[in-house]
């Protein structure tokens, strides 16, 4: 008996790959002879690079960059085993996890090293890139990307602006000379589910500004700030972010790929599906195996099993769920193709104790799901 | 597709016949053309009563006996569908629920009310008894049942002792001339899986003196008076409880009933399988549904998802159990026919919250079990 195993991370827990070796070995208990293809899998968010290297057997190479906050950081990108398509995860190099919570301060957080992982892939001469921009720690619109790739920021006096959301009610205009030329014979896949705009109250830094450090005075300011950010952009390309959909996405840098980028924005996990070769994987399969740390009605909007599900569901192979913990209105992805919905927890206890113990309970949930399944 | 849902009760949140109708509940969500048997199961301890009665559409009687401390109880006792065998729980008389926390004192708790309800139902004709003789609030070594059915217990000046485990150093002697005389036309099934002896430190007093509210102290008195019950017992009948496995159970009952009535005892699962006809109720059955509070190693010692997966075994019929926790050591039940254990709790949560949930999360349980087996 064939078996897919595609779980994403369980935050704080396990990776995408623990996880699936985890459900593996449950699998296996409940069923020695099953044959099991381990795809793990991520939804654009963290992970996401990880998942497409280990999937496709590429391979990952060191770039070390300015991190969020100026500080040298080692970050990383991937190459998938096309040898051709570059994927870089935001976070890698500038994202909130590389920086201590009480430093999180959006006005000076800056996208730069994601701009100098990008030009380090360019100089390796890769020209398809998928970017997963989740997870990031700034605000700024891109504007440290950009800056990284040679562009000019220029004040009133036609001085370079500095770093981080702080700086972009600065910006009067905009000097594209030394803009990295071989950023438009490339291709930008960009990994998001976001459609938020640039600014206003629906806008990045009102509706992920506060996760990422911001008060709500900060809040004000780099929504002022965004929206100079976006008269100047518009000023310079006749590109309009402000309202634009998807814009706003991971503190404004989605509305950058959009000006400045020859970009095209994607749901996360449909391209991991896609890059993965996920359905075909799928052929022959009795069942999948998928998982993530919470699974709610939220799940629906294209979190991992929902994407897995899509794809299994075409070929009519029975999809569960291992999650975490099980939310309210789960009974919604039915009809997209999840079978059921299974919580690791095997009796009350704390998040705390489900944390430390989750290699375990994933490992038994997978077992007794298995064990009903070929009953 | 038929489906047997024979459950016992969650103990503290749902009776053994609503976790039925909750699991039959969510396995129609699951199969809305299911055709469900409703079984509820228990283990010789509380609920076999409503158990056996249901299974057989039988009815129950009450009678107004006296409690554990003398006080005026309403108690039941229940009739199978035969209208002939009788079922009494001890509990319902003399049952450690009766009696507030504060107040449980082995001393003086008493088993008569529970011989006023055999003494009922041999008014009322019956012959062939079970007893299930779990929960109790006594440790009187069964004297109060036999005062209640007319067997004089004396001290040296040849007169009735008290009521209670404290009384019992003061017998001398038994006369047991008016000792109800159509018990030897009976027959006494006795529920218990206790093989306890009758004193000693594995004895009724201490080992389940505790639970009932002794103190150190008092547990040694209790255990000196119950072998003073013992030697007065072996003088009258040449029977020896002392170290007699199963006299020991519930109290020192069981060993009243191994001296003065012609008893057996069995598995309290054994009864309740043998009884409701659970066996027929299995054929043509797709998979059968069972459950308790908590599921562990200790649930191969007899209690009710094991005796279910026993019987379903014969039949090759996948066994589910779904357990509010699940404990230690359950691989060893997949070798007696249980398939799989499944916990109702569906995240982190408290035992309080997972209680006071308890009939939306077994019915999603259900339901997610069910998906999964007829994916």
């Amino acid at each position: 008996m064939k078996i897919v195993i595609a779980p994403d991370s369980f935050k704080g827990s396990l990776s995408a790959v623990e996880a699936s070796s985890v459900i593996d070995k449950g699998i296996k208990k409940a069923l020695p002879s099953a044959e099991t293809v381990l795809v793990p899998v991520a939804d654009g968010g963290e992970g996401t690079m990880d998942s497409l290297v280990a999937a496709t057997n590429g391979h990952k190479v060191e770039v070390a960059v300015k991190g969020p906050l100026q500080e040298k950081v080692i970050a990383e990108y991937g190459v998938l085993g096309d040898k051709e398509t570059c994927v870089i995860e935001m976070a890698s190099a500038s994202g909130l996890i590389l920086v201590d919570k009480d430093k999180r301060n959006p006005l000076v957080t800056t996208t730069f090293g994601t701009g100098e992982l990008i030009k380090r892939a360019l100089d390796d001469g890769y020209k398809k890139f998928i970017l997963a921009i989740g997870g990031s720690a700034t605000n700024d619109g891109g504007a440290g990307m950009l800056q990284a790739l040679g562009m000019k920021l220029l004040d009133k006096k036609g001085e370079s602006i500095g770093f981080g959301g702080g700086e972009l009610d600065r910006i009067a205009s905009i000097n594209d000379e030394q803009f990295d030329s071989r950023i438009s014979s490339c291709t930008f896949l960009i990994a998001s589910d976001v459609q938020n705009p640039f600014i206003g109250l629906n806008g990045a830094s009102h509706v992920f500004g506060p996760q990422k450090g911001a008060t709500p005075e900060m809040v004000e300011q780099l929504d002022r700030n965004l929206a100079n950010w976006a008269d100047v952009i518009e000023k310079k390309t006749s590109i309009r972010l402000h309202d634009e959909p998807g814009a706003g996405a991971a503190g404004g840098i989605g509305g950058a790929f959009q000006a400045f980028f020859p970009a095209k924005m994607q749901r996360g996990i449909d391209i991991v599906i896609q890059y993965t070769g996920f359905e075909g994987k799928l052929e022959g399969a009795s069942c999948v195996f998928t998982g993530e740390g919470q699974c709610d009605y939220q799940t629906a909007s294209g979190k991992t099993p929902m994407g897995v599900a899509e794809a299994a569901k075409k070929y009519d192979i029975p999809v569960f769920v291992l999650s975490g913990s099980i939310g309210k209105g789960i009974e919604e992805l039915y009809q997209y193709g999840i079978t059921s919905v299974h919580s690791l927890v095997n009796g009350p206890m704390s998040l705390d104790e489900a944390m430390s113990k989750s290699h375990d309970l994933l490992e038994s949930a997978a077992e007794r799901v298995m064990r009903t399944f070929i009953a």
